[in-house]
């Protein structure tokens, strides 16, 4: 049967500052670090066995992963990469910490960007030195100026059943590590949570989320492995 | 114009140990992390621009062409694992170290093994703790019990041949992060050096080799990127 596990990236530099990150490459930190190796571990002690990986093109993600692989012995499995399961792009919020996203927008309008599901923070300003369509790793017009939640799902869902959904069909064990909104994404299509719940949805960062699948794609039942760090799922089923 | 670079992976584990590795997957040692993370470095600074990297399924591969990307912010680039790009196996002088080896089989014979382009190291026993006929990440038939280069070369070419050089007749900028028989076989094939010249061709750890290549894949020029740890090359053309 299936198996895909959800795994968040940790701590990375821009977490610790609170800044707002998106598609910015911002790499871990030691603690990220760490927390990828601890989800690799506790992998490993559940036996898992990992047929093929799926990751963005941000760093952060990329190295959780293959973080991940080794504390198991597993780096040598396929890793596939791509843009649509990047973070969601937070706009003109990117790279705004906590203080001046509060003292320019206010904190209710913050906490509406960030809880909504379909209202983007405003487009990032032309010029900025955020702008990342030149970016060499983006073909034209995969950058997008700002995103909601619902934007996101709609370029990981197209990802979704073009790359991944076809590999658990096949029957594989597959590993997503990503974001917190991309992994939302994927948990809002699987467990089909509405519009309304899916922001409140919080997946920790490093705590492997693994989910057994019926060949439908189904979820049959969903844990996180470290229990002491888990947060309510949705219902399944 | 296609320009490949071969990147031998520093010092692992068994390196240190002074023991035949082959197929054993050792980790690097801090020492061979570093190495790996300098050829990057040098990489980077040369503005090499990688549209793809190749590299064995043993993690001492895998990691080098990793630290090395990551220490170029390209470790988002696709990356191919295969295990045709594997060290020689070493058949059943694998585990032995130095000392072990001489005084089993005599230096002399050690020589002609180390030496020789096609005389393969006498099989590995069965049973033996180092028989990996059933790791998971090769298929049946996969896993020889012993090889000399001339039998490396016959797995590496049909590689060569079916993925990475269409790959760089496309004009892609490739990396190959892999071992010193590998990459010899490479070497061979590209440079049409003799079976009896080509033992000698050492490859050092962690220097990113660069090879321009004309439209037909035969080297324009090749030089190490750190000259003064540079080994003579086949002559060009």
């Amino acid at each position: 049967m299936p198996l895909l596990v959800l795994l968040r990236h940790g701590q990375s530099q821009w977490n610790l500052e609170n800044r707002f990150t998106g598609w910015v490459d911002v790499d871990l930190t030691e603690k990220g670090e760490a927390e990828a190796r601890r989800g690799g571990e506790l992998l490993g002690a559940a036996g898992v066995e990992f047929d093929r990986a799926f990751t963005s093109v941000l760093t952060r993600a990329i190295r959780t992963g293959n973080l991940a692989l080794e504390a198991m012995g597993q780096l040598w499995i396929p890793v596939e990469k791509d843009w649509r399961l990047n973070e969601r792009h937070y706009g003109g919020l990117t790279g705004l910490d906590k203080a001046e996203t509060a003292a320019r927008h206010g904190d209710e309008q913050v906490h509406v960007w960030r809880r909504s599901y379909d209202i983007p923070p405003p487009p990032l300003e032309a010029g900025s030195q955020w702008d990342l369509s030149k970016d060499r790793r983006y073909k034209p017009g995969q950058v997008p100026a700002t995103e909601s939640l619902k934007t996101t799902l709609e370029r990981v869902e197209p990802y979704w059943n073009s790359d991944i959904a076809p590999t658990l069909k096949r029957g594989e064990t597959v590993l997503v590590a990503a974001h917190g909104n991309s992994l939302r994404a994927i948990v809002k299509l699987l467990f089909q949570v509405s519009d309304a719940d899916i922001p409140g949805v919080e997946i920790p960062t490093g705590n492997p989320l693994e989910i057994m699948l019926d060949e439908n794609l189904r979820p049959l039942s969903a844990r996180y492995l470290d229990a002491a760090r888990a947060q309510p799922l949705p219902p399944v089923g």
